[in-house]
């Protein structure tokens, strides 16, 4: 591994490690902006680049992406995250339950190891602000890609019971079903939050400013822990924060994944702390 | 193309264009470090990033890059320049002509287009610092990839004769034959520099301190253009500057490549000169 604490004025040298970024669409994506900027504030000779690929490319990117030696890992975000599966030596624990990858470590004999950090960074940004779920009946409401995550970490984290909606049933059924039979209770439940201590939107409900709640707000009681996996504030957080809920935004869930990261790409030394990052980012991002 | 003049703190963001160098090795390069300052001193949202690619993975590490949609072209250094021209869709005359690539752009359609650059550089490095070898006889000493992409240039230019000079006969006599095949008179020669106005150092002497000289310098005469490709100031060019011969350094040739290479990626609008990239290279550098 290269490090370097003389970059000076440079911003990549020769010696540089490559973290990329691979998705479709990628120019939304923070991790570049954060992710470097944080390497940069450490010293760390690393940088985070987008790659944008699309689906159908993606089985001829990875076998080219073995081939650079200079690549320390890979974020992964949508679509590609249930295919990167495919393309590691090895999967952690989790990621082969979730069945889903949104980080790739490589080692130095080149084994790559692909992770799900999704759920972890939701139940840790929970758990941090004085929510854990740990006990709780627990509802989730999106059971793709990011919930579907959020769901074995839910039941990793040992709720008491967790409920699951999507507009597509089958999809609710087929996590519930996998996550239940890691022993937690789990069922396909609908979107009402009455008599639920954790309520999670892990839908697409919100990314727009007029799309419809993912659930009906007034049944929401004060107390209630309320996550958003959405990066900006969203309705949702804003009126279960008037309602006297105890609110988790999605920017929280992505700062929370960053050591456990780092800590892979062999930063562990670092501080990669969620208020270290989430301080940095505010710097960078203005 | 997605150009932005905001990036702020950001090193990179979601939009971020890549200008890759692959070589082997890769950490002595140079390009990332200026590329990405004078890229970024102009707000252009493109940054120029290192790939440490093996030659036994070159064929599929193009496979893979061929993916990126948002690679906007390769920089191609040691050894890969003659093996490049194999993997792009069509080569600009002088590429063809040398038979090697270090430089690649990238079309909106998709079409790689491979040209050699080094050559222009080190002969518009001459003319710009007065030195303009048309009408002269030069000596080229060193026929690898840098050397037959400046004889073919040198030819170009209009020199009036051209003597090639390499350890390996053969690969001299290679590089002759082919040049003297565009109607510029050129022979395999010795190293002895009696009776060149200009000559030219493209052989590795010279990398290390204790180097031995690639030709005798007592035999240099005042006024002669002496040019030398490697980078930083060598002991060919401390002793011909004493003995009154024109100098011209490598680094002169490389930030003459800048604006040519600029204008393939589209960037033709912004300031690639010679002076601006010497100057902010330098700045970068310390």
């Amino acid at each position: 591994m290269s490090l370097s604490g003389s970059l000076g004025a440079r911003l990549v040298n020769g010696s540089t490690r490559l973290l990329v970024i691979i998705g479709h669409p990628i120019a939304q994506v923070h991790a570049p902006e954060v992710w470097s900027g944080v390497l940069r504030h450490h010293g760390i000779n690393m940088i985070c680049i987008p790659a944008h690929v699309l689906p159908v490319d993606l089985d001829t990117f990875f076998v080219g992406a073995r081939q650079i030696r200079n690549l320390a890992g890979l974020i992964v975000t949508i679509p590609h995250k249930p295919a990167v599966v495919h393309h590691v030596d090895a999967l952690t624990d989790r990621a082969a339950r979730v069945r889903s990858v949104n980080f790739v470590t490589i080692s130095e004999d080149g084994r790559w190891t692909g992770d799900i950090t999704d759920g972890f960074g939701c139940v840790e940004n929970m758990r941090a602000g004085g929510g854990d779920p740990r006990g709780a009946r627990a509802l989730l409401i999106g059971a793709g890609g990011v919930g579907s995550a959020i769901a074995f970490a839910l039941a990793e984290r040992g709720v008491a019971e967790l409920a699951i909606y999507d507009t597509d049933l089958a999809r609710a059924d087929d996590v519930a079903t996998r996550v239940a039979a890691t022993g937690t209770p789990c069922r396909v439940g609908s979107p009402d939050p009455t008599g639920f201590g954790v309520v999670v939107n892990a839908s697409p409900s919100g990314m727009k400013p007029d799309d419809p709640l993912p659930l009906d707000p007034d049944k929401l009681e004060a107390g209630t822990i309320v996550a958003d996996v959405i990066v900006e504030r969203t309705r949702l957080i804003e009126i279960a924060a008037a309602r006297g809920c105890r609110v988790f935004v999605g920017s929280g869930m992505m700062v929370h994944q960053f050591a456990a990261q780092a800590a892979q790409l062999g930063l562990g030394q670092y501080d990669f702390s969620p208020a270290t990052v989430a301080r940095l980012a505010k710097d960078i991002q203005g």
